[in-house]
């Protein structure tokens, strides 16, 4: 139906992350109506992007040169060390503003049933890292889904042995701020009660 | 938050539509993961489209040279015009295998409240083309919406004065097939009712 040029472009639009076939082609449309300067803008920030942002050596998070702007940070506590998924779980943590230390990013979180082993995600290298700096504790800050509670567990597991001088934390679960008690799922509000504090 | 160039992508992604900044964001991040190839393959992409494909000069269709895939078939009836608000209606319209003539895409709908009047949409060309040409009937295909009724009420009042001769219609308004009655909304059941036939 379409000229081969914008069917590549429909191709190459609906591999991107919930971008259907439709949708793909809603954005070819849209691309090929506007101006050839807003095309060609898009077109090179691509490019930038892959051209200029890598991985930072340390930590893995996104970084413009060899080392990401919080690992050149001299004012973060290189003591405290926070395990991540993504590299887009750093952006919501730094948005807390309560956390100074450094990250590290493992690239995803174990799951056999979907082959990926400990050694598939950066754990050698937080391994390293823990016992090689000054590290006096581990914040585990993996998604609280099975993947992420079973990579927590096994992270923990590890660390106690290899460094078992460093504290191993992880984030709370329990009842989102603002959310109502009454629509909580009994998972969620199970943490919350098995979490309690005394006030 | 971010670096320079993964601002930038996620600003030009947000342009799109429907791309809101989340979504742009999950979009840049898939995209900083992805391999340098699939990443340049959507920007060569976005790129080559723009460069090799053009408007019809007579029905404004998307062309690959001067004129477009449906205007160089012979064998397309060139006595009846099919008129479209956008390029992208043309593709649904093909599906059904009903229409055997050639197009005319608007490039939009008339609009007073937008500021869409009727010098902003190719209604001068239209009009040439009827005039012109062998053109005997010229079937209105925009819409079923305000703005698109209001443009074909506008075309047919003009063609009566300027190509008398032509027959001008509209495609049929009514329950479309396989729907339900009891959830058709009151206006398209009026339609339906008023445009009943004889069985």
């Amino acid at each position: 139906m379409y000229a081969p040029p914008i069917q590549r472009l429909i191709a190459e639009l609906s591999r991107l992350p919930g971008i259907g076939q439709r949708t793909a082609q809603r954005l070819a449309f849209h691309i090929l109506r506007e101006s050839d300067e807003d095309a060609t803008a898009l077109a090179a920030a691509i490019r930038e992007v892959k051209e200029k942002i890598g991985t930072c050596e340390i930590c893995f998070n996104l970084a413009e040169g060899p080392r990401c702007r919080i690992c050149l940070d001299d004012r973060r506590d290189p003591k405290v060390i926070c395990v991540v998924e993504e590299f887009g779980d750093i952006i919501p943590m730094e948005r807390t503003h309560e956390f100074h230390g450094r990250y590290h990013v493992l690239g995803g979180a174990l799951s056999p049933i979907d082959g990926v082993d400990p050694e598939d995600i950066r754990l050698a290298e937080l391994y390293r890292r823990v016992t090689g700096d000054e590290v006096t504790e581990v914040v585990i800050a993996t998604n609280p889904t099975t993947t992420g509670e079973a990579t927590a567990l096994h992270i923990a597991d590890e660390l106690h042995h290899v460094a078992p001088d460093v504290t191993v934390t992880r984030l709370a679960s329990g009842l989102p701020v603002g959310g109502d008690l009454e629509y909580a799922d009994e998972v969620t509000l199970g943490r919350a009660f098995a979490g309690r504090r005394r006030l």
